[in-house]
């Protein structure tokens, strides 16, 4: 393991590279607002839309970035990931547009829709058995056999800077904010948005919201050291990491303001709200950044004339469920 | 009642100083597209969001339109509409950013939300018996006794011209396109469409759609005149028109090429496709010209490389009746 301070951590520069090399491929996303949250809040709020970005949500970002830099073996050999949500469908859907092969290894027990989508963008799918199998493991193995490339889902310079272009295009489209809320799982997006927001609008204050279950990313920045924490119980999936990565950690832990935390409760507010006043469908993990927003505002309310941007990380969420969700008051 | 070879039709040119009055005030929608439309139906389509327009629905272009054409004593008095439906909410909230009164008429019976949302605008709601009252004469009585400017939903050349303007934006964006589906209720939102399409794609095929229940419009124009019918039953409550107005109608039987139909179990798929594949929230009507699109694909497949453009007209939709229409299958 590594110490920080001798990574070399990904720049603003490298977010640009990625931008790049993305034009074209990924969605340019719009940037939606509501003057019912500006009335209700207080403040005006920029919603960046990674929930209509391809595969549904921003990895696709990071992965087609990290992809990208491939050389010509590593493209013949192709990709490989081990994820059960949206990185895997980001692996897979980057490598068919580039044309290299992929693997992507996941639990037996993953739902049939994941495991058809993943399928459905031409990757090969490799189940294990949570119980007894080491995923990290099976995964290298796998690696070593066929010469492939893993892609990991956050740690990772390329991916980082490929998650940055979101926040990229939300200030290039809005200008300098007040404050900027992101979804933190892993740190892949909060990290690169962090990198785009201190080189884009360098007073604008920089928040990651995770869910109060799984506060490792809170616990980390006090510690100012990585901490570990159990597989967390929250409807948000795509945020039930157990620990920030090395090089996500090393941005967070400078570039970040601070790291809010939030209830599963106040996840399904927000996720009705989008639903309900937006017309749009956000997954559980998506709504973090808002739900943290109207948190943080409810406790302390905005100065006149506050311009706060929202990172809206994906819509990836199973209907049935979406509708239990949006149904239950 | 006027023969329609002898009114004034509203042309490109209005819808033009439409575009110019709206400027600032209505959004300017997103097109999204969507790469599993693509490979399922075999086209290229662009989405023209008006979900996402203020208020939930196009109806607020046509309605900022008219009243920001009223003189100063037109202005002193306010508007009056009926509606239970999202002219009322146009209406009020085009009122308010005019600094007018407004009055909407609408049914004792009408949902809660909606009342709260037009009232949550800043109109005066005034309750009818539906009966024991006439609203039209209840609405002209109110009109005159205050000297309020009655707003039509869709048979006014202002209306007309604002709700082109969408079409305007899409086709600005998009360049010429093979073919256009546009919902079909009054006929507002078609005719206006029809208007930018004739002008700005001569070539492009122009479709209104409207549910099978209620197939005025098509019987209008087999018939080549306006055909009423009882109020239809179907889910799509902004389509639920007896007769289609007028001017709506002139413009429609020179401009358009068909009038398609569909059922309401195919407007069920098209929502779910828009949540589950576009993660947007889509009302019934709203659903009406992409469910016409893809029957018209699937009974007849595309030419290679047909780029179809697809007017969603509004999100405005009960979020508990929405939950139940996404969760049955």
């Amino acid at each position: 393991m590594k110490a920080c301070s001798t990574m070399q951590l990904p720049t603003y520069d490298d977010v640009i590279a990625a931008a790049a090399r993305i034009e074209g491929h990924a969605h340019r996303t719009p940037v939606l607002q509501s003057a019912t949250a500006q009335a209700r809040w207080g403040a005006q709020f920029f919603f960046k839309c990674e929930n209509f970005q391809r595969m549904g949500a921003f990895k696709f970002r990071g992965a087609f970035n990290a992809l990208s830099k491939f050389d010509a073996a590593q493209r013949k050999a192709g990709a490989i990931a081990f994820s059960s949500g949206n990185h895997a469908q980001a692996v897979a859907l980057s490598a068919r547009m580039l044309g290299m092969p992929a693997v992507i290894v996941m639990p037996q027990d993953a739902p049939a829709a994941k495991l058809a989508a993943t399928r459905g963008y031409g990757a090969e799918v490799v189940l294990y058995d949570r119980f007894t199998e080491d995923r990290e493991a099976l995964t290298q193995r796998l690696a070593a056999e066929r010469g492939m490339t893993l892609v990991p889902p956050y740690d990772h310079p390329d991916v980082i800077a490929g998650q940055g272009t979101a926040a990229k295009e939300l200030f290039e489209e809005t200008g300098a904010l007040d404050r900027l809320y992101i979804c933190l799982g892993g740190g892949g997006l909060t990290s690169g948005s962090a990198l785009a927001a201190r080189a884009l609008a360098p007073k604008c204050k920089v928040y990651g919201v995770e869910p109060e279950a799984g506060d490792d990313g809170l616990q980390s920045l006090r510690a100012g050291r990585i901490v570990r924490i159990a597989t967390p119980k929250t409807i948000a999936d795509g945020a039930q990491t157990q620990y920030l990565g090395e090089y996500t950690f090393g941005i967070i832990r400078r570039d970040v303001d601070d790291i809010l935390t939030v209830s599963d409760a106040q996840l399904v507010e927000a996720m009705r709200f989008f639903a309900e006043r937006m017309k749009m469908v956000v997954e559980p993990t998506g709504c973090l950044s808002f739900a943290g927003a109207c948190k943080a505002l409810e406790e302390k309310p905005p100065a006149k004339g506050e311009r706060i941007g929202i990172i809206v990380s994906g819509g990836n969420v199973d209907l049935a469920r979406y509708a239990e969700l949006l149904a239950a008051r």
